[in-house]
């Protein structure tokens, strides 16, 4: 066994199994503060819940609980094994929600049966909670989990994988782009993969202002086109009225490369093809489609992006998802809007120009960091993440009407 | 506003609303940590889990966690008031999970639909857990919804109203009996109420030896008999062939009441009416049927139980509940059968007739007590409960067959 799978079982095993734990908020040492918090104390909230719902929020702890839920049936890049063999992810998810914003969160593992069941039973628990985290669920599905949770919840859903990833890819492409000295109206760019990270990174570039009829998808089968039908509803969005069909028909003169696809699949020829200046985010973990050497071997112009903590600029999820729910959660947002995932992307950009204090260096085993070709995207250990991404967040609910809490209180961190 | 109820809502409010929170149990500082604790350690576990479903004792929270599950349609006394306002009871119920057996406990409020749904709805979430306490679900409903989860779920599921309740009333029961210099298979019972925790005592009465033509329920139409014809098939377990009538025809010459009703529903003048030293267990909450003083007042022969912590002998889940699944997640027991609840009341017998600490006396505000009249059950607070009752019912487990590991660990209380 190696040492690094030995290491990773023995914290989860060690000295006690799992990485979350129950603690209590309030003193139960008494008979006095047990008659508070059981009975007959108890009755005072339950009364004043009952008339109306949203003391929930002052009296108990579902404003700042997210679930983390999951049938299992798209587990990291592992695949369908089923909603116990996620509950390792699930939990993990819940130690970096609290570990980054302080954000109660607990795994639910659902069995999966029919979509509509899992729907069913995730809308039935969903008042215990203040926000979802849907998280690996496989695709198409995913889709319309999401699409009718978000409908029939009145508190924020959220399918990370689709996202979370799509935001923090769009903050560092728009970073990369400007420092390349190119303009993401003008971007030709090509997504290797049709699944739900793709779809939804491409969703938002256009939304941060990528053209659509210059966006070149590819599934298994090559470009995704017009005359194709094949098409699922989600493909069918980004089905381009073009004679390319192969990975080298797309990325000749590209000026963008999103890989969340597989590994080694961007072959160093057809690097060769992209327009000068270009960006490639190969994003598949653990291997992403073109190692990061061998890009640069290529070619010396490029900004390359990966999924990996061992190579600069890596797409890391945690860089969003901790922070957009903090900010939703504090000021009781119904939902995660667009404006709200936009104002996400801008915090984060923001972030990545301004300089880095030591404390982030150090925790970051990286002596210096500055803006540019090898730091396009913030480090997870920045602490600015938490204040300016919540913050935005919040701040953008606000504005789109989406919030319960119109002003942002002063303790909105809950640090 | 009067003082305590401002109190109970402050303790619920502050300095954070609700009464738990989620904690770390594994470091999350570094980048190495975060590699450990997610991707790409935790694919680890994942894999580990997989191949053995078992493992996810070993890797995860799973072994120590327990739902509270409730639809809020009969909260605490105080009725049908939906499942949102049924959170603070089932936090309150988490508290004390972890208070007293160190239990990671989470509240899960289903939405009330269907009982199908709602089974449904546990079924399909009962993996993430290692047991489930069902709480606060209204009769009959209730019976449907256990024994069809107990069927579907391969972990333990309690309804604590029912068992928690049958198993201290058991235990207060046959000390008080004892005392009184009776014998349960020779005792007249009369039970008030018929609802789901009268019928779950005198079911585990008749176990521990009570004569089931001895006793007599009574709902709100007087006493169950073999000639009515407007019987739940729980009530009919109890029909008994009698021309009693009234409650005051039950308790001419009884030996016992048990009260699970509602307040002030025992007249003195029927209290009269009982054979010579009675037993009197009047448990509705916070009215007792009778109140202990009036009820001394107006016989002097008598051994008082209520639900109440001002006064003596209180009846009281707390003595059990975390106990029990302390003890079945320690052998990883399957369920919860008779062998572990009968284990459970003989632990919290013993536990009364033995002297009692004076960090006991302390915490529970007592200058002294000895097993007699005024103290029959043990105090809540009372450390023995923890490590008697818990390796009880885990060897019952292990006796009876259900338990997955067959010898007590030495760190089974994971204290």
């Amino acid at each position: 066994m190696s040492d690094f799978r030995q290491k990773a079982l023995d914290y989860h095993s060690k000295p006690v199994p799992g990485k979350i734990s129950i603690e209590l908020t309030k003193p139960a040492e008494t008979v006095t503060d047990l008659a508070l918090a059981y009975s007959p104390g108890v009755a005072e909230p339950v009364r004043e819940i009952a008339a109306d719902p949203d003391a929930a929020y002052k009296y108990t702890g579902k404003g700042n609980l997210v679930a983390v839920i999951s049938n299992g049936t798209a587990i990291l890049g592992l695949g369908n094994l089923g909603p116990l063999a996620s509950k390792p992810v699930m939990e993990g998810k819940a130690l970096l929600f609290k570990r980054f914003a302080n954000i109660d969160s607990i795994d639910i593992e659902v069995k999966h049966t029919t979509t509509a069941e899992f729907i069913n039973t995730v809308a039935s628990i969903a008042d215990t909670f203040g926000g979802i985290n849907l998280e690996d669920i496989k695709a198409p599905e995913c889709f319309e989990i999401e699409q009718e949770l978000i409908k029939r919840c009145s508190i924020p859903v959220f399918h990370d994988d689709q996202h979370g990833t799509a935001i923090v890819t769009a903050a560092g492409m728009l970073n990369a782009l400007e420092i390349q000295g190119k303009n993401i109206s003008d971007a030709t760019i090509v997504c290797l993969g049709a699944g739900a990270a793709a779809t939804a990174c491409m969703e938002l570039l256009v939304k941060c202002g990528a053209k659509r009829e210059r966006i070149y998808m590819l599934d298994r089968k090559g470009v995704i086109h017009t005359r194709r039908e094949d098409l699922t509803s989600h493909k069918k969005l980004f089905a381009n009225n073009t004679d390319k069909r192969t990975l080298e028909d797309a990325l000749d003169c590209a000026d963008v490369f999103v890989g969340v696809s597989g590994p080694n699949l961007l072959p160093p020829e057809a690097l060769k093809l992209m327009a000068p200046n270009p960006v490639v985010f190969a994003c598949s973990n653990p291997d992403p489609e073109i190692k990061p050497e061998l890009a640069h071997q290529v070619r010396d112009d490029l900004i390359m992006a990966t999924g990996r903590s061992d190579y600069p600029n890596q797409v890391n999820n945690v860089l969003c998802f901790p922070f957009i729910f903090r900010g939703a959660l504090d000021v009781r947002a119904s939902q995660i809007n667009d404006e709200m995932k936009i104002a996400a992307v801008d915090a984060i950009r923001s972030i990545a120009k301004e300089p880095v204090s030591k404390e982030v260096l150090a925790a970051s085993n990286i002596d210096s960091l500055s803006f540019g070709k090898d730091y396009i995207i913030p480090k997870p250990m920045d602490p600015r993440l938490l204040k300016r991404v919540a913050r935005a967040v919040a701040q953008a609910a606000i504005d789109s009407g989406v919030a319960s809490i119109n002003e942002l209180p002063l303790g909105y961190m809950q640090e």
